[in-house]
């Protein structure tokens, strides 16, 4: 399905004004950094969220911070919007282009800067992917924490725009826990140094906002971030369960025992077989639910931990419990869960990931939940995510050639989002807001709260040029979607308009 | 020494609109939650940094939200600047009051709302102070982990404006790193939640930024903070070293070796000898330098790390080490650091005490350096700082009633922040920039990045009435100071002039 983005300003540039500002970027950057062609822009009119489709006026790929930073000074002047991209990876749109903006690009900025083992951080360029940084970190024992699932494909920059998790966010924390220095360009032009070498920093914590802001504040130029040591040991468990929501009290119970494992996973039957299908991994497919649990860390710790998680389990009903202790194993029961999604490819011609969090103790009650959804809606529902952070990826399966079927989707997403907002949880965990949750953030958050929101984008963007229309929606399509929560009566809309 | 705020602005309302004004807050607030007497006053007048005071013109204690709401309602509209404060236990002149302004006490706002042991955590209205949240948690087996060296007085409220961190914030993190929810209020009267309960929250990270800021964007009205499991087992080693450098280096290898000390603060010979004669706490006098490295975890573990840790130690030269096993002999090697600053007290009529931060690396080399300016300026510096951080605490000893010796440690402790952010590191580790360190700012931070602090001040704040002359310089007073970093030749001074 072909759409255009629905919030693209209809102000498109004179084709005199294009020309005039084409040649502008000629003079900066090398012909290569330069991409106006239609079959050339074609690559760059989705991100992961491919239902979404724009073609980008011009892409521009610069090599530098100072042709960055001079592209982002002449869209300023212009008054011509931008949309940063590091892999396109993303799975909100957050990367969707503007038909009268230009799309940049930060690929060909994919150096490593600096591996500085005795301090235990990497000095990276935004399009440096993020499985590299722990490549080029283990000759020294070290890696860097947060592995989303496109980890193989991702970019740092795009990391920083998104705050990306993965399945080890659970102890090690997401990106904002693991980058220590962002030096940003401003749509002005301006390069600043944001965080920095110390334990904390004065003045306003401009790092902490800007991570996981969807390009909507400034372009990540470079990006220093912490490694932390190799664990000596790691362990993998896995336990089937015959029912749903005894694996969601044993979830509960390993969190509530004070045990903290480096990744605790949750697939339910539909996923587990289409896992096993696919890759093999030796699921037991009867399995209503499998937990993963992994244990990393000194040696007899782990042996401790892994036992103390193996009665627990137990008493809470698991039946089968596997360890796998060898690497080989360990990679054979990860590669299931990290191939989920392409599995439920392969049961579904088309699928729509949600990403809502929920307080873990809610976990047993809203896969129910979701499984009366499901019927109710008439479209299967697979759930596989990350338990330990009450990280939900419930996949909506359905056949965008069916009439209606999309539609009747989203509705379900919307639905299950609800859901999540209405026990304490959020919209989105790690996938971002970008433009497919634009609605559900006005049930997340009051008028005052996307006022305030407003505001600070404002204060790193007046002009409201960068990645425009995504993250955070305007309180007149909140009212219009009929979802507002108007505070105290008083919703203030003439100022914001414009976003 | 009593002076005036050196930021209080001229501007003072008509004796004719401060009775009017007085009149509506009488309306809304109980009789005793307004002082307006000058004795009344005069607690207010300074919180920890005593040499600078002023007397407010009206002290309001609101004891509900909505009176929090009304207050800022009535102050936003006539343009009246408020101060926040808590316990009044700052180090940097955050709460110093304006002599035109309402000091907003947040004192009767003291309850703990509720210990949720399931889900670890506690919700606590601001004026909570920090230990009282450990003690509500002991009979769950759970403790809240910042521990500020203030932490019977301070409170919760001041700890989020603050940041504040304390001698086990290496391991468990800083107040931002455990607080999960912040009600707050802007100037403008309105009530926002920022955080939640997810693992991260969609939109702009405004907890995050609001934390640390000095009650620069809104006031802090309720708290929600996580929990933790109180460890099995703790240990404490004290290590002496007849050398500052082998102890310096001691605490880089034990960081390098990847252990993760709860606790790892340094001590030099004059806070040894002034701690020992004031407590008692079994320090050998005769040291150059002393450790102390706390462990805590399971039992085995806690083994295994003091174990490691003290090969390290002797390995890097230390000529003694102590064991303190038993929790009395715990509490005597911690109340000789806790009692470092009154012992100071007790050597000297005056200290004047720095927090610079400085990559860990630099330990040594840094000390080294601090010495020789003591030499020059002819002040002793007493050196007493969480090493294991790098945030250096010199203890400047002075007396002010003998002339100039104040100028000359106001001088003696720039110098040494500049040393701070010459190696990379910053001006302030946990006390806040508040009064004390404005003119150090202008050394941090370039033009554009002071622009960002007062834009992002503007987005919460926008007629600038909460804290101002606070925590962000002007850049007319960074050009005053002769301390600017112009930034490519652009400083545009206009649109800042008011702060």
């Amino acid at each position: 399905m072909i759409t255009t983005h629905p919030h693209a300003s209809e102000k498109i540039h004179h084709p005199a004004d294009r020309q005039r500002l084409l040649e502008e970027f000629k003079r900066w950057l090398p012909p290569a950094s330069i991409l106006a062609e239609t079959e050339a822009l074609r690559p760059y009119e989705c991100d992961g969220l491919s239902v979404y489709r724009c073609l980008p006026w011009l892409v521009l790929l610069p090599e530098t911070i100072e042709q960055i930073q001079q592209i982002l000074r002449i869209c300023y002047r212009e008054g011509v919007p931008v949309v940063a991209r590091g892999a396109g990876t993303g799975l909100a749109g957050g990367a969707l282009p503007l038909d009268n903006g230009v799309l940049l690009g930060l690929a060909k900025l994919n150096r490593i800067l600096e591996v500085d083992p005795r301090n235990r951080l990497a000095r990276v360029q935004p399009g440096v992917r993020n499985i590299s940084v722990s490549e080029a970190a283990r000759p020294y024992g070290l890696f860097y924490a947060p592995d989303p699932s496109s980890q193989i494909a991702c970019t740092m920059g795009g990391n920083v725009a998104e705050n990306s998790g993965g399945v080890h966010c659970l102890k090690y924390g997401l990106t904002t826990h693991n980058v220590l220095e962002v030096k940003l360009v401003t749509m002005d032009g301006e390069l600043l140094t944001l965080g920095g070498g110390g334990f904390d920093s004065p003045g306003l914590d401009l790092l902490a906002v800007t991570i996981g802001s969807e390009g909507l504040l400034g372009v990540a130029v470079e990006i220093t971030v912490k490694l932390l040591p190799l664990p000596e040991e790691t362990q993998v468990l896995l336990a089937a369960f015959d029912d749903v929501e005894k694996a969601g009290q044993a979830v509960a119970g390993i969190i509530a025992a004070g045990l903290l494992p480096a990744g605790l996973e949750m697939m339910d039957h539909t996923i587990i077989q289409a896992a096993e299908d696919f890759i093999g991994a030796g699921y037991p497919v009867e399995a209503e639910a499998v937990l993963i649990v992994e244990f990393d860390g000194m040696r007899e710790q782990v042996g401790q931990d892994l036992e103390r998680a193996a009665g627990l389990l137990k008493a809470c009903g698991a039946y089968r419990l596997d360890i796998a202790a060898a690497p080989e194993d360990r990679q054979k029961a990860w590669a299931g869960r990290k191939a989920a999604f392409p599995a439920a490819g392969r049961i579904s011609p088309d699928y729509y990931c949600m990403d809502g969090t929920i307080p873990r103790r809610f976990l047993a009650d809203t896969l129910k939940k979701i499984a009366e959804l499901s019927r109710q809606y008439g479209l299967t529902v697979a759930n596989v995510f990350h338990a330990g952070d009450g990280n939900l990826h419930p996949l909506i399966l359905y056949d965008a050639e069916k009439t209606g079927e999309l539609d009747k989707a989203e509705q379900l997403g919307g639905a299950i989002l609800a859901l999540c907002v209405e026990v304490g949880g959020t919209i989105t965990g790690e996938h971002g807001v970008g433009i497919e949750k634009m609605n559900h953030m006005c049930l997340q958050f009051s008028a005052s709260e996307l006022m305030q929101f407003h505001a600070l984008k404002r204060a790193f963007d007046e002009k409201g040029l960068l990645n425009p229309g995504k993250a955070i929606p305007s309180l007149h399509r909140c009212a219009e979607w009929g979802a507002m929560h108007v505070h105290q009566g008083n919703v203030r809309l003439p100022e914001i308009e414009r976003f």
